[in-house]
Order: C-alpha cells, then sequence, then structure tokens
C-alpha cells in the first residue's frame, strides 16, 4: 500500500487487469466478466440493482431475512425500483420451493435478489437451489455474496454455482473472505447479460454497465480508484492463490468457526442458528442469562486483544464473532481462553 | 496505512471524529458540519446532486465548462433530476453576472452547482462571486471543490467562503490537496441546510443526510468505511496542520505552478489558459507543432521518473502536468531538466 502510482498509467493497467482476471477465474466458470466499483459492498449491491433492472417493466423479488435484505428494499425505494419482497425470519433460511412459487404467482418479476451469507445472524441461504428455482423460472438472478466470496466453493456443483443458477451478477467485496483492506467491491456477472443493461443505470457514478465496458475499452476505472487498496487487494489474491485458493481458505475458515463454537459451548455460550444453516463467516451467539452485559464483555475482549461485534437482531440479545481475516485455530483458540480468563 | 482497525470500534470513532474536526475546521466557518462518503469523488457529487435537490419542485442549474460540469448532467440525467446548464468554453471562466441574470430569469431553480477548479483544463471558476450572486437571488449553492479544496485561502474574504457565498455544500476528496490517498468524498456543509434534505435522496448507499445522521448520532459510518485510507488521510491532515495549514500549502502549489510555467515557456511549450483564471493545480499546455507527438514524450518522461496526463480537450492538442502532492520547487526543477533531457 505503500507504492504511489498513476491511475492512468500502464501500472494501473495491469493493476487492474490481474484483479478482473483473477476474481473470473475464483468464480471458476467460463464467459464470466468482473467490474471493480468504488466504495463499500453496499454501494456495489445498490449500483448492481440500479443498474440491471430494466427501467421499462422490470420488478425485483428480494429475499429478505436480515439487514442486508432491508438494505436492498431501501435501495429500491430510494431508486423508485418496484420490487416486492419475499420476508423470512431472521432465523430461517429462504426456502427455494416458494421462491419458484411466488415466481410462478407473479410472472411480472423479472430479477431476483438474494444474500448468501447473511451476517445479521450468521446464516446461509441455499442460493444455489433458490437458483435453479429461478433458472426453471427463467428469471434473472442476483447474489449479494459480500461476505462469503472467497470462503465457499464455485463451479460446477459448488455453493457458488454461476452456470447452475445460473447467477447473472454476483457481488463481493475487498475487505472479506479474500482478505484485502476496505475500500471498493466486485461484481462477477456473466458476460452475455452486461449488454441489457446499457444506459439503464438510475445512478452516473454507479452504472455498472459504463463502468464494465470502461474496463473493456481503456483497462481502467472511469473516475479515481482507490490505488493504494487495489494494490492491497491484488497482494491478498496473490496469498490467496499460494494458500491454496477457494478451498484451502473453506477448510481454514471452517476450522475455526468449529473450534468457536465448541469452545464458546463449553463456556456457556449457544450459539442462535442451526448448524445446518450456519456459515463458517460470522456466528450470533445468544447472551446467557438477563444479568450478562454485552459492553463490559468487548471492553474486556478488546482489552485483551479482540474485537467481537454486538449482535443485529431487535428481539433477543445476542452478540457475534467473526471468524475471518489472517487468522487461523491458534487464534481462536488464544480468543477462547480470552473469554474464559474474562468469565474468571 | 498498516493498522487494522474495528470499524465499529473507539479507534474507528475517534479517526473519524478528528477527520470531521479538522476538515471542519480547515473550511474555517463557525456552524459547519462534514459527512464523509465512500468512494471517488464524483460519488460525492452524484450524493450532493442527489440528496439535496428536492424531489418535489427541485431544479438544478449546472454551470458547466468542463469534463466535470458534464459528470454533473450526467448525474442528473440518470436520477432523474431536473435541471438547465449554463454551458461555456472550456477556456472561459464563468460569468457571475450571466449566473445571476440566469437565476433572476428562471425562478423554478432552486440550486446552483458549480464546480471551482476544471481539470479538463486547470482554470478556475470564480466561486466566490458566483456564490455572491446566488445568494442575492436566494438559491442553494453546491461547489464541487474536490481538486482545490486545500489549496485556496478559506473564510473570510477568501476565495473559499462559507458564509458570504454562501456556500450550502462542498466537496472535496481524500486525495488531492489534503494529500491523502483516494478512497472517499467529503461534504462540508452548513449545518441548517443539512435537516432539508431527511428522505430525498435518490439512493440509498449515497444518501448525504443518512450517512450525515450516522455519523452525528453514532459518530460510524453506516456502511463499511476504508479505514486505511482514513488513517493515511488523518496523517495527512496532522502533516498540514504541521506544515501551516492551506495558507502554506496555497504559497508551495503556486511557487510550483510559477515555476512550471516558467520553465515549460523557456521550452516552448505555452499554458492554453490566461493567467488570470489558471489555477496552481494543473496546467494544461499546448502541443507545440503538429509534428510533436505525445505518447514518446509521456514514455520518456514516465522513464525519468514523472508521470504526465493527457490533455482532456477534444478540439486542440494538449497534454497537463499537476503540481500538486507532497512535491516542491526542486522537483519541478527535476521534472523541467527531464523535459530539457527528453527534448534533446
Amino acid at each position: 500500500m505503500h507504492d504511489d502510482i498513476g491511475t492512468w498509467d500502464d501500472d494501473a493497467i495491469d493493476l487492474v487487469r490481474e484483479i478482473r482476471e483473477s476474481l473470473a477465474a475464483l468464480a471458476n466458470d467460463a464467459d464470466l466478466t468482473c467490474t471493480l466499483m468504488q466504495g463499500c459492498g453496499s454501494m456495489g449491491v445498490e449500483c448492481v440493482i440500479g443498474s440491471v433492472v430494466p427501467r421499462d417493466g422490470g420488478k425485483l423479488l428480494i429475499l429478505n431475512n436480515g439487514a442486508y435484505g432491508v438494505r436492498m428494499r431501501r435501495s429500491c425505494e430510494a431508486m423508485g425500483v418496484p420490487f416486492v419482497e419475499m420476508l423470512d425470519s431472521e432465523e430461517e433460511a429462504h426456502s427455494p420451493a416458494r421462491v419458484e412459487e411466488m415466481l410462478a404467482a407473479d410472472p411480472a418479476i423479472t430479477h431476483v435478489a438474494a444474500v448468501h451469507c447473511e451476517t445479521t445472524t450468521g446464516l446461509v441461504n441455499p442460493i444455489r437451489e433458490i437458483g435453479l428455482a429461478v433458472g426453471r423460472q427463467k428469471r434473472r438472478y442476483i447474489v449479494d455474496a459480500i461476505s462469503s466470496f472467497g470462503a465457499y466453493s464455485t463451479g460446477q456443483g459448488g455453493v457458488i454455482d454461476f452456470s447452475a443458477g445460473p447467477i447473472d451478477h454476483l457481488i463481493g467485496s475487498s475487505n472479506k473472505c479474500v482478505e484485502g483492506v476496505p475500500g471498493f467491491s466486485f461484481i462477477i456477472s456473466r458476460r452475455e447479460v452486461m449488454e441489457e443493461c446499457a444506459g439503464n443505470a438510475r445512478s452516473y457514478a454507479m452504472d455498472l454497465h459504463d463502468q464494465w465496458k470502461g474496463f473493456e475499452r481503456h483497462g481502467k476505472f472511469r473516475f479515481t480508484p482507490p490505488t493504494h487498496v487495489l494494490m492491497a487487494f491484488r497482494q491478498a489474491l496473490r496469498e490467496m492463490h499460494a494458500q491454496g485458493g477457494i478451498p484451502a481458505r473453506e477448510r481454514r475458515y471452517k476450522e475455526n468457526n468449529d473450534t468457536l463454537i465448541a469452545g464458546m459451548r463449553t463456556l456457556g455460550f449457544e450459539p442462535l442458528i442451526p448448524a445446518s444453516i450456519q456459515s463458517h463467516i460470522i456466528t450470533t451467539f445468544l447472551i446467557p442469562n438477563p444479568s450478562f452485559a454485552f459492553d463490559p464483555f468487548y471492553r474486556g475482549l478488546r482489552q485483551r486483544g479482540y474485537i467481537i461485534y454486538p449482535g443485529k437482531l431487535t428481539h433477543r440479545d445476542t452478540f457475534r464473532i467473526g471468524n475471518i481475516g489472517s487468522i487461523d485455530r491458534s487464534v481462536i483458540e488464544g480468543f477462547l481462553a480470552a473469554v474464559k480468563d474474562f468469565l474468571k
């Protein structure tokens, strides 16, 4: 991150090319194309929704079982994108059969958007099976994989399977499971659907098609990119490749998460979400009893070198622990020791 | 940039507070408030336009004499914000008297947006005098100062004078004259106008009011911020302060620019823009003769350690040289020696 490169120079063009190609390769399917978008993940999601749902006759079905589903709804409301919601409990994964019923019942729906890992709770939605339903009903499919891309298997038969779904646009972020730093999102799209959204966007700064065309034609961002963040991300991609790619990362995160949940259980903390839909990225734990206060717990762990997350549910007292990033089982064990020490 | 901090932690809250307060202090006027927005400068500009021009009865006058005026128009078109343009030649600054005439003739106009330094050419528009006209006509005033904030005097009687104008919203960027790295923009607003735009935005991810409320209430970004870029920016602000603030920076850039223009003249290159409206940020030079090719010139200078910019005009052959960043006269002299060496 210490080099300052010219955004119009060959160095930046090489940087952008390597990142776009590496991301498309990680997605592990032929004929994918990648667009980078400055800003945070929620900008990437809004960019896709605002760019691909047709102005004329488009309608989005939002699958909502958490805060990131709510964000999609708010983006639609602000941009005036017609939508309908399938609202599920925050503790329940979406049912692909119900998605298919909703699509069959409403032919006006043109696009479906789902969140893969809902970090509100840490649950994973069955995006592959939802995709099969969307495919049978011949609609377009958008997947918010911001928190999960890099940690779940891709390609034929994988969790993130572009051709089976088929996923038309998948949104990821620089600072999650690829282990870069925050500053941009990326959109991996099936090349054949990109031309559909020319001139359709509700934003100029976040126009997916225009941004993509800029990359395809000149290899450059249209507007100043966060070059230092891109440099860090390229390095993160190289390290990920050297470490064995997505399969190795998935194994490491699963081991982290298994160690975390087993260890927390022995300390008296139960996970909120059933194991069958629990992600290996972030876990919500129930506050064990009414006298247990989150704030001193947070401060006590922070003092010991660990930052955890507050809960995001309105109806239950919880907290969250993430286990992604450049950490392994020994770090989780150190964390568990810190919890134990605090509880003493 | 090497520290990884939690975006919800006290460290991030302190970081955001110091940056917001320092920026408002640099603007040197009472009762200003500052909003940070992830992404590039053009996102900051679109965020303001889309958030502050009322959905009901709003109309924006865009002062356009270059590529950044065009960007504002494109943002309006994409978002469906009603607008009218005052189009001037790329080589001419806007006339405040003509702005006032346009406002007097069209009472439907509610907001005026101007670009301070049009880096298409390097000219500066008279934003203070335009502001006085806007003030007399009682409209709201938006200034794109992305490339200039930090390099022009602020406060009473200064070039950037919030109360005289009055400027309602000014957009700046992390990677220009404050000398940080790219990754976010900032919007300095008069506090009293912020409440006006509640619930008005055409975007959720780039909703100025919602983002501001998040800072005011919790001291935090609503969505993941580019923490490493923010850390670099805080350091840049501290260095700027230690170096004598905006007045010292203005002097250094002016000296850089004077040295550049005088030196280039002796080497046979004439600036495009008259001295009276030439910024001290970036300068457009005319290609001296039809046999002079830009590409070998660019490559030759790059080889010698200097990156310049291509021209951005359609009707004249030009190139551009910026003189901002952590450089002084000795760097400009080194650059001039490199040009001389190349020409030989």
